[in-house]
């Protein structure tokens, strides 16, 4: 993330939809960034249980109790309440509220045309039959953005479309008051390999795709997870030369391994022949295991009082309601429908 | 409306987009029938200012001033602030909330299939460059409806699509989490001839239309309303047999005046020949100066003190948020998305 520098006077507005809870790719492509960025900045971080309903209704139960999951996740990785905001998306009614107003702001046709939303419509298999909700979402995702004026949402490449999105909101409510009332906001896109593939080679880590390590696995569940580990098929017998490209374990040593030489002659020598699988899943299970201990303590400790834990999210939504409560205040006087 | 009884169980919900002072129009259409049924039965009274939006960005000062104007005509037509709620849609966010959930509950090819929706999308030139908002804006009326557990909704006959839309919610909602929360509606259409012609004899009394004689309107512009209404343009000499039908002032006479043998006997002296254009806009002109005059003199009342009239929606306001809060939270108490 070095050239896309953040600076104390930037605010971070990022978050999950609570689906489910969060895995090794969550860590390694945002998590982590996280945990050392609450050092630099404001820091917004939602638990977004309303957008999980955009195609989620009727699976009430799945989305709520993820909040305290997903929640669960942030701490054990690290997140301090005390730097980091978070906050449940469905209790700061004002984000629905800004969102009812940006949805004038954005045609039928913009929406459609949006990338994200096409890929996202394309892989859910909705056809026409999409939710009303699920296609202007980056409505309410703009509101999400602007309520908390935040300058800086750390996204994937491909959501980058979403942030172009917020800002043409941003412009036209602006215009439309003549007055600055809204902040623009950059994408912060993690610079290489940010996105772990799966254990099984797929490029994207998911729970659904059965292919995740979540981050409260178990260390029989790591073991598990490293034994059935994508590598070469083609690289049979220990002697023969094994290709490094698409094999899962290096690519997770080059994530994880703080020996990085030390990778650089685990790849020779797998390239040339003589280096088994074995012996590099070992390696690696030894570093996912110390990895993964201190954060599956940490959440155990936690998982021992959800009370707290819901403690610490009202505390953060209560935050979270002043900031965009301020913001959408600011947005209906200008609109000048503040009669009272 | 004697077949479409209303009981005093019901609960109404209707209203008016602020775009623009009432006219004789409503008062026909509409809120004649609000100044009965206050007796009846619970009724809440929406400004619709947000609605009003959705193909208004940008216009906020008409939308804006038109709220205290609306209601100035309400209370000046002899809407009773004790009898029925008057509130500002924009200040009760619950219908913002309930309005996103109830997003996911309906498809975009549903929305388009709406016959009100693309009447009114062929009516103001939208094509695909339609706002999201308006889109929309069945899921945010099913909201102002659900909302306050209305039973019954006034409406037009071309609006009565949207009334089965907001019933298809809220059974779709329903059924999603097993329980009757939300409450089905009823459209409560006028009889006969409730749309009252303009003076142009133009199916639609309309301000843009120009065709309109406003519920406030001075002795003199009443006077010149008559004057100009259209009659029948081939009765040149009084001398001449008339047409009746389609003849706005026989229409008009037939909509006020209390004495309904006489326009009986004026319909046939004027068809018969004899019978000049003059008698009868006197006769109209002297029951809408009667009808008029006690409506104006109330308005300019409450019009020399705003403040009371403000306080008056700040009330209404108040109580529609908490009874728009009771369901929100039934809502969201049923999807479990109820955290603390």
């Amino acid at each position: 993330m070095d050239s896309q520098k953040v600076s104390s006077q930037d605010i971070i507005l990022t978050g999950d939809r609570t689906t489910g809870p969060l895995h090794l790719g969550h860590f390694v492509g945002s998590l982590k960034n996280r945990v050392v960025l609450q050092d630099v900045c404001k820091q917004f971080l939602l638990l977004a249980d309303a957008q999980a309903l955009t195609d989620n209704m009727g699976n009430y139960v799945k989305v709520r109790d993820n909040v305290l999951q997903v929640a669960l996740d942030y701490l054990a990785a690290g997140i301090d309440p005390a730097k980091s905001t978070i906050f449940i998306q469905s209790l700061v009614p004002e984000l629905s509220e800004l969102s009812s107003y940006y949805l004038n702001l954005v045609t039928v046709a913009r929406l459609e045309r949006n990338p994200t939303i096409k890929d996202e419509i394309k892989l859910r298999g909705f056809e026409r039959d999409i939710p009303a909700g699920f296609l202007t979402y980056p409505a309410a995702q703009a509101a999400d953005i602007t309520a908390f004026k935040a300058t800086v949402v750390p996204v994937g490449a491909d959501q980058i479309p979403m942030i172009e999105q917020t800002n043409e909101i941003v412009r036209r409510f602006n215009n439309s008051v003549n007055a600055e009332i809204l902040v623009e906001c950059r994408a912060l896109v993690p610079e290489n390999g940010a996105r772990l593939p799966g254990i099984d080679g797929k490029a994207k880590m998911s729970k659904s795709l059965g292919n995740a390590l979540a981050l409260s696995a178990s260390p029989d569940e790591i073991r598990q997870a490293v034994k059935m580990m994508f590598t070469d098929p083609n690289h049979l017998r220990v002697a023969d030369p094994g290709q490094v490209e698409g094999n899962v374990v290096f690519t997770y040593l080059d994530a994880f391994d703080a020996d990085q030489a030390a990778v650089e002659e685990l790849k020779a020598h797998y390239r040339r022949g003589g280096l088994g699988d074995m012996v590099i899943k070992r390696r690696l299970e030894d570093i996912l295991q110390a990895l993964l201990a201190p954060i599956r303590e940490r959440r155990e400790q936690y998982a021992k009082d959800p009370a707290q834990v819901m403690a610490i999210l009202k505390a953060g939504t209560q935050k979270a309601r002043e900031t965009a409560g301020q913001t959408l205040s600011d947005v209906k006087a200008a609109m000048g429908i503040n009669y009272f």
